[in-house]
């Protein structure tokens, strides 16, 4: 196969920057969860951060790079402009070992889309993104043969927010289904999941075979208020629906089943952007090589801790020397 | 006084990403200096490199974010294009508390300029500078009165390659010498100083009070190869000339005396880059505060030790936390 995962998602560059929980509040901002905002709410609230370091992000993405990062052959599929974020964006990815088939927009506005996250010393990530040249994603970037040579396909629900990317992502999980492989989803946010719970619902029935989700997303899908509902609500959604817990560990739900894999453990928690993405990655890796349930979450729950441990969502370290 | 220290240099954003020592044979490159590349170069040789973190930087930039970190009150001159590593440039050192009076170039072309910055598993960086937008420093972007109004102006040793730009630096340390100011100059790079020999000695004996070097750059400007023969040769060409030697720690050069400070404790050496500007930022501060030179070099030893205990080239906690 030429791919073992091929990801769609949001491209978005990360301006990292440490906060108190005092600007938070001061800014309105919920702790750990992630706000679209436009052109101007980015400038306004960049203009009041304090100095950023800028790394590539976005969601699937980072979890492309763990996939590559683990050995595994990772492609990419995600719009940025024509501007210089663009390009750390596609260096930083291609030079994370993934195959990245960029089409800038061709023009520089909208520009790259960027998170702003402030990370508190909780370690916990506040995000505000401006989705920019991401809305421009449409189905024309979507190449069926791409997706056809993928073990699995890998969607964002974050690209439930730009306008045109729903069809894309349809047009992507159609694709892999005709060509017999398997489809995943990632919640992304609970506050997406919210938005946009009826056709989340459609898609997982229609094509999903391997949901994450963390807890938070779960309860939001479901619309449950504990843990034990969502599971229940999830059970058999889609053949396996895996739901991350941070310190907890994770839940495999599949074949009636729920089984529990613990956390790796870790020395210190830096900041946890990325720590689901990461996840994800390891869990992606074993997934495409038909590897056991618990094995796919063990190897998410390394990757998870080598992201947490220093600042930004993608490993420092190859993850094959986690193995 | 408006400022306790005005910085004069090129503004430049960092690449920072992680590189074996086989990589820079490879490349050319030598390590733990600094080269200057062109457009072309900088594209071939970023295209090759690891995934990046892009981080505002810039020697003298850096060192005015040290000073501001400390308490102090800063200002800088500096360059940068009409496009987002710009605007990340003066987004990062005004929220670091530095007053800078952007003037942006109009234009996107040359861009921002950039140094590439390859840190191998020692700790050690390798530069390679496109200086961009830097070379379109002209002693237009020097206002007279900005210059008088500060305890110390503060200038860069690189400014002495893109070639307008040491008019500007002339005009500033002038118009800081008729207000009755001192000016203070970082000797930058050892290849640097051996591109420049003469003209650095011309501006040290007509205004510089205080002189930094480290080590390399003591030996090459006073073309000696060991430590104390470019001591000797160095005492008395400033009022005061502080020579930094890493883990040694300092040796200050002032009225015929040689006083040694020893260097900070550092847990954990994970990247020098920095350690010289933010060196220079905790000497500047007590400098411009009148205090004893081995206050100085105390000072600056603290915030040296801060910056290498982490990834990139500006304090990541408030100075003032470590006095």
């Amino acid at each position: 196969m030429k791919y073992d995962v091929i990801g769609l998602g949001n491209a978005i560059v990360d301006v990292l920057s440490q906060a108190d929980d005092a600007f938070l509040i001061q800014e309105g901002l919920t702790k750990g969860s992630m706000a679209l905002i436009d052109a101007g709410q980015a400038t306004a609230l960049y203009a009041k951060m304090g100095p950023g370091k800028e790394v590539s992000g976005g969601s699937v993405a980072n979890s492309c790079a763990g996939v590559a990062s683990l050995g595994g052959k990772a492609a990419y599929v995600g719009r940025v402009a024509s501007d210089q974020l663009g390009e750390v964006f596609a260096h930083d990815i291609r030079a994370a070992g993934v195959t990245f088939a960029a089409r800038p927009s061709g023009h520089a506005d909208p520009p790259t889309a960027r998170c702003l996250i402030l990370i508190t010393p909780d370690a916990q990530r506040t995000m505000s993104t401006y989705l920019g040249a991401c809305v421009e994603l449409t189905p024309d970037d979507i190449d069926p043969a791409e997706f056809a040579a993928a073990e699995v396909t890998y969607l964002e629900g974050y690209l439930w927010d730009p306008p045109k990317a729903k069809d894309a992502m349809l047009k992507a999980a159609q694709a892999a289904k005709v060509a017999g492989r398997r489809v995943a989803l990632t919640l992304s946010d609970p506050f997406c999941v919210d938005r946009h719970r009826a056709s989340f619902f459609e898609l997982i029935d229609a094509h999903v075979d391997l949901l994450f989700a963390n807890e938070e997303e779960a309860k939001s899908l479901t619309q449950s208020t504990n843990f034990e509902d969502a599971a229940r609500l999830l059970q058999g959604r889609a053949k396996v629906v895996v739901i991350t817990r941070s310190a907890q560990g994770s839940v495999i739900l599949s074949g009636g089943e729920q089984i529990q894999v613990p956390a790796a453990p870790v020395a210190k928690v830096v900041d946890t952007t990325g720590a689901g993405d990461l996840f994800a990655a390891g869990y992606l890796f074993g997934y495409a090589h038909g590897r056991p349930a618990t094995e796919c979450a063990r190897v998410g729950a390394l990757a998870a801790a080598e992201v947490i441990g220093h600042f930004g969502a993608r490993p420092e370290v190859p993850l094959t020397t986690l193995l």
